[in-house]
């Protein structure tokens, strides 16, 4: 009788399947190699004796934070955006860099504005870059889905964290398919946005205005956590979420004295767009993540952010420094005849909802969400749980029933996804590459490895300078 | 060295647990001895050549039926109701042996059609038993939730299977708490049950004819699919299902030329009940469920409903006959102060949506249940499960995506039930077991066991019958 052989295998699965093929038993114990290049500044971030201390203070900072839809209003009003100027969705890029859709967004927003007729020949006017100016949605305190283009005459929703008077914005969700904000810009796209800004802007300013001043705003953070329960992650799910916004403000529409074809044709369009809550879930998302920004010495991750060229994280320990790389093409599922080869990499701002918990991080409670952006019922499950591993805790108020009623992963902290190799999960719209195409699938994404270890870098070096 | 010993057990956990507390290897085989009683006549009718058939066509007609909301309309013109005729739930019940939240239901019902000023003088009315008369909804294309009265005045829905043209009903729903149908009568009901008589069915008749000769009626299997992928299992949850309709009727509803402010009190009252939708789901399952009634032969379960008082299943096989057993208290939560003492036993035609394969059937999909009716998460995915080892098929239409997109379990099959004494779990409202109290609690519920060996006799009877 030979003395029995048991093998450990920590993360070399290589190793562990070869004596496994052996017939020797093997634990297999989840563990890899740090990311390259960072073991040095995770041994100087983890010494930092006032990490521990802020990341509690900033993802308490983030979880106390409630939003409530008090206004909508156009961005000139509310952002204060003046003709000529465009908000765009990611880190800062000029025309120069910027992709295909982001373009397309651009040409249809300076047409919408009356800066061209034809969205064509606004080329020339970025080109130029005369009286056009291109700034980050983040740096106005607003999110923007895909392109996130935003120009002065859109409409924002305008939602408050009552216990501060913070505030975040976000323009109303024109659907799917040929929209500007997946870098459409044809007449129809046009036309959609032209009936917003005269229709159903106006329309939802007096509802929502109502509500607020009546039985009080629409409670965005509560909503979030009714669609948790109901199928929705909120980032590429949000039909409950729409359905319970339209359920709140459809009596207030009815009472508003607008035109009754009006206010039949805004529910047909809000109710027609399993999307529409998709705006207000950012916002919410930023709001909750901007109560944590500037929280020197915390790890944790405040923004993550996507360009169409560039995909850009900002840390609370680091103030509003971007750290960027290459976006990637996410993989996922393609409509119609299109496939990868149409795809342009990963863009958009909507990103902050994983950021904050829910998205991909919260895909458990969405499992009918692959058969939209692919993978399998299993892997939603997996995932939410594996995004655990990368978080700082979880979200007593977001919570998901199957997994018996565990609260979402919350707060990712850039040293945990240095020390485990494991990337934040998210899941997202694909647009077009070429201008003007709209959207061609939606899928699964990363940001590029390379940049946590630099914001990694950037928090040691404050750390080494704090210390010296 | 001993002999290594291992046991099988199959079914008697006493003897494996006793084995397992002897350190013996213990592999337990999930087996149950038949119903007791039922041997005999489970041979009998699993011999019958015709039941694999039988059951076939059972299942496939009750799969083949699809459920469009055609119309909404008094009971005097829908059901030929006449002044002094009550339907209520479950199998025939006679004043004399009626429930606290029956009687009181038909109290407030009296007081509602004019018969009787104050709801307690119809007590007289009803011991005399002149001028009024009770007859099941099952008995007239109806089902009725909880007590389930309908009087001629009540606005009912109506579903059509456009395929066959054949239709079913159901009253609209009043919301939770102190309401008719868990047998409340007091002022503030029969004064919602005269707004709902005055404004809210003219309103929604108008717009369900407009939907319906539009775009096209109303598709209620459509949206029971959908519900079932946002967490309503569509008995006790139905909170997707009820803002799905409103997104559906809303346009409709406010063209209808009907003053805004009733307008917006309806849409206020409908998006404030997130039972609205069951008095929808209830019909369409019986819909689909007559389609499998009188085929001879199927063991198949087409009709479970309580008055109160009796539990009673009907069973494609036989007709009409209805066997009948005492309705237990259902196990679950209660209502503030209320305990088991306050409960009525199970009542209600609602269990039609487990004889269909969702609400307790489904509760895989609406984990968030068990809040509601007590239980644990794994307890909810554990019972769909169950549930197909006494049902004849899944339904390729109603799947659950958290269990990989199953199928509901569909067609409870009289003979499994038998053999595994597994009964159907149905998911349920609690009422007051006095005439006024309204809800007291919501839990779970199983048929008396006896009624369903009464039915597999009456099966076995008619197979002998016919080789005789």
């Amino acid at each position: 009788m030979t003395t029995p052989t048991h093998v450990v295998s920590a993360g070399a699965d290589l190793f562990a399947d070869a004596v496994a093929s052996q017939a020797v038993d093997v634990t297999r114990v989840d563990w890899r190699p740090p990311m390259p290049g960072a073991e040095s500044d995770l041994a100087t971030v983890a010494a930092d004796p006032r990490r521990r201390d802020a990341n509690e203070r900033a993802l308490a900072a983030m979880l106390g934070v409630t939003a409530r839809l008090v206004d909508v209003a156009p961005a000139s009003e509310v952002l204060g955006l003046e003709r000529g100027q465009f908000l765009h969705a990611g880190p800062p890029i000029a025309w120069e860099r910027a992709s295909g859709p982001l373009r397309g967004a651009l040409m249809g927003g300076a047409a919408l504005e009356g800066l061209v007729d034809d969205p064509e020949d606004a080329v020339a006017l970025f080109e130029a870059g005369t009286g056009v100016e291109l700034e980050p949605c983040h740096h106005r305190r607003t999110v923007g889905p895909m392109a996130g283009v935003v120009t002065p005459s859109m409409w924002m929703f305008v939602l408050e964290d009552p216990r501060t008077g913070a505030r975040t914005h976000c323009s109303l969700n024109e659907g799917l398919g040929k929209v500007l904000r997946y870098g459409a810009y044809s007449p129809e796209v046009l036309t959609r946005l032209a009936w917003m800004r005269d229709v159903l802007g106006p329309l939802l300013q007096t509802a929502v205005r109502t509500v607020r001043d009546g039985a009080g705003p629409v409670d965005v953070t509560g909503i979030l956590t009714q669609m948790l329960q109901m199928g929705d992650e909120a980032h590429n799910r949000n039909r409950a979420g729409t359905l319970m916004l339209l359920r709140d403000l459809s009596p207030a529409m009815v009472t508003s004295g607008a035109d009754p074809a009006d206010v039949a044709d805004s529910l047909r369009f809000v109710g027609g767009n399993d999307h529409f809550f998709l705006n207000l879930a950012m916002p919410a998302c930023k709001l909750a993540l901007d109560a944590a920004r500037g929280v020197d010495g915390s790890t944790m991750v405040v923004a993550m952010a996507r360009n169409g060229t560039d995909f850009g994280i900002q840390v609370a320990g680091t103030g509003d420094e971007w750290f960027t790389g290459p976006a990637q093409v996410a993989e996922g599922l393609y409509l119609g005849d299109y496939g990868p080869d149409d795809a342009n990499p990963d863009i958009g701002d909507s990103a902050i909802t994983e950021t904050a918990g829910i998205g991909g991080f919260a895909m458990a409670t969405a499992p009918a969400i692959v058969r939209l952006v692919g993978g399998s019922v299993p892997d939603a499950l997996a995932t939410t749980r594996l995004m655990h591993e990368i978080t700082l805790g979880e979200n007593p108020r977001w919570t998901i029933p199957v997994l018996e009623f565990q609260g979402v992963p919350s707060g990712i902290d850039v040293t945990r996804v240095c020390r485990t190799g494991i990337l934040p999960q998210i899941n997202t719209g694909m647009a077009g590459r070429v201008a003007g195409v709209g959207q061609v699938g939606a899928g699964l994404v990363t940001p590029p490895a390379e940049i946590v270890p630099m914001a990694l870098a950037a928090l040691a070096e404050r750390t080494r300078r704090r210390v010296s």
